[in-house]
């Protein structure tokens, strides 16, 4: 028999467990790649820039030209060129010569800086007054300052930003190696329930787990295939996850509230591999399953849509990260409790909050409800976790907020 | 002449420049509205649950009948049904009777609480003995308890998450009015430019900012038209600026390093309609010009990308998320500088930053690099903001990080 585990060990077992998948790359189109996962590391494969370039509007000149000279007795120099913007700069700058350079233009070869146009004067008969020293390296970006071939430019795993948009745009990647999308299988089991379009007879609820899920795992980059609702009946569960098998890179099953279906459950992940995990220590959430058949994992999320929600965000997409070979950086933010928690030994609780803002400070209001349904769900900002060790927690505490999806 | 505004003088001038736009719902299937801003308050339309349910396996009974039963002494109730799941319980519960009900079953009539099955003993002959006391209400939710007709479940503006979409589901709400997506069209101009999949020529760097911005849109939820790249001619400028204004519900013009650009993109806005801010006082992103033709309006980026993409992300998406009416709530991380940084007095700096966890605690590396380009985009995990009256920020000094995008 699986014993209970705790979260620590739910998130250690999935990564010895579960390997990235090995056919896992496509090619990507450079905007269509925002939010996707980077397949390969990037090196840049050329110089950005690819030119010596000024930073300011004004004159191209050799800083040794400029020494010594000030307002009083500025450097005279002859102009010989103007580089206009987006064209080279491919000829030599002689001795006390200068040449007018926009901001971003190329500098000739042989100059080493460029002097800020106000601190110039065109005297109108060719040559140009220098009041201010310049140094070498002054107001210039070198060819390959930025990158030059063979340098990293972004690791592979790392979600894609606009920023890094922008730096492959830079360096010409304008077909982007992205880890395909996951398919994961979606079934809904339980006798009670009806599609949500439709109105629920007697004793009878609407499918909360198959939309809220298939929108969780959509907005994760998975492309969803639900196989819909499924009534409490082995064999037609075990048809229908044995083509969901076929046919995704996991699949989930969402609900059997009753003993029957998680019983059966179990059998049909021992019957199609192995089972790995039977009950996490969590709050809501502990009735959860997970198995394997071969490398595709197969979850068992609780019925209750809020333990589903927890168990899907805290569980389930790591293990799709982990198939990804994606990053899993999630950063909290700090916010203060607006009354006090009472703990639940021996299990980590989740809690759903709203947040306020509240003369710059952030609170938290935990959504709690009897129910714990849609009041729960709709409206929450985010969530934090009250560890199974904490006595509890007084107003004003300081948690941290998980939010974002 | 207009003068430069601060950031919270922009983020204030939008709010009463600019409104929301009329025309501006779409009916969305449910789980395609994950992410989208909610076009209108919803209220629940019915009772959640539709009937009395039981949270536990068990026996319904009427409370009264187990006063003062206990282990040695248990009140011995008659079985008189059992509900299945999915199913109505439409009897009433006769006096010192119980009835099976699974986790999730309907509760009959006149029963006020369910006795889990753990405190029973099934006699086999008809009879229940109950060796716990219950209370009215204990073990049960009532019809409505989570919502009913009327109650407020969401609130207009509210970008869409998976749990808003499990409550939707929950309402029977299948199709979600949402605010449609904003057209944006964004014109890069300059000489210099070539787009991304070309190999740039002597004096010639790639667009970056086309497509960087294209995905920080796309993503915010925009749909993006792209003018491509217009050379520096201001008639063929205000041709494709006139263009995109009549297509699009705003329109951004990036670039324009050459002071010439600048000044043509004004007489345009001037000629369309109204200047509105010519400068703001931070750093990167100083140059940058809005306007506004009627409710639409049209702003001047600065062409540096690194400029381009802060200039988007504070004040772009406050005026499309105005235009849109959508709710602007953005937190940030608490994270300490590996590195000590000077300020710019008089202007609002801002840094981007990677981000690493060291036992427990969240370091920001500032990422600083003299040309500024791909090494500060290319794998920044937020921002954070020097003000303009900081004197500088010591190694490990706390700092307020903006992740994601």
């Amino acid at each position: 028999m699986l014993s209970v585990k705790t979260p620590e060990e739910v998130l250690a077992m999935i990564e010895t467990e579960f390997s990235p998948l090995s056919d896992r790359t496509e090619l990507l189109p450079l905007t269509a790649a925002i939010g996707r996962v980077l397949a390969e590391d990037i090196a840049a494969e050329e110089y950005v820039p690819d030119f010596d370039r000024s930073t300011v509007d004004g004159y191209a000149v050799r800083a040794r030209d400029t020494f010594g000279c000030s307002d009083a007795i500025p450097a005279i120099l002859r102009q010989t060129g103007e580089v206009l913007m987006g064209e080279g700069a491919d000829f030599e700058l002689e001795s006390d010569c200068c040449c007018a350079v926009p901001t971003g233009g190329a500098v000739p070869r042989n100059a080493d800086s460029v002097v800020m146009v106000e601190y110039t004067e065109d005297y109108g008969d060719g040559s140009i007054g220098i009041a201010k020293p310049t140094a070498p390296g002054q107001n210039m970006i070198f060819k390959g300052d930025d990158v030059y071939p063979g340098k990293s430019v972004l690791k592979k795993g790392r979600v894609l930003s606009s920023q890094d948009i922008g730096a492959l745009a830079a360096i010409g990647r304008v077909q982007v190696p992205v880890v395909r999308k996951l398919r994961v299988g979606l079934i809904s089991t339980g006798d009670e329930l009806v599609p949500p379009e439709e109105k629920p007879g007697p004793g009878q609820i609407r499918d909360v787990n198959g939309p809220m899920l298939t929108a969780l795992l959509s907005a994760f980059g998975a492309e969803v295939i639900n196989w819909g609702i499924v009534k409490d009946d082995e064999e037609k569960l075990r048809f229908t996850v044995e083509e969901a098998m076929k046919n995704c890179d996991a699949v989930l099953l969402s609900g059997g509230s009753s003993v029957g279906v998680k019983d059966a459950a179990c059998r049909i992940i021992q019957s199609l591999g192995e089972l790995l995990l039977h009950g996490i220590a969590i709050k809501p959430g502990k009735p959860t399953i997970m198995g394997r058949a071969g490398a595709k994992p197969l979850v068992g999320l609780p019925g209750h849509p809020v333990a589903a929600w927890f168990v899907t965000r805290l569980f389930v997409l790591p293990l799709l990260s982990r198939l990804m070979g994606r990053e899993t950086e999630s950063y909290t933010v700090t916010a203060r409790l607006t009354e006090s928690m009472s703990a639940n030994h021996g299990r980590a609780q989740y809690q759903c909050v709203r947040l306020e803002e509240r003369s710059g400070e952030l609170w938290a209001h935990p959504i709690r409800t009897k129910s714990g349904l849609i009041s729960t769900l709709a409206g929450a900002d985010g969530f934090f976790c009250i560890s199974r060790d904490c006595e509890g927690l007084p107003e004003g505490a300081k948690i941290q907020v998980t939010t974002g999806e």
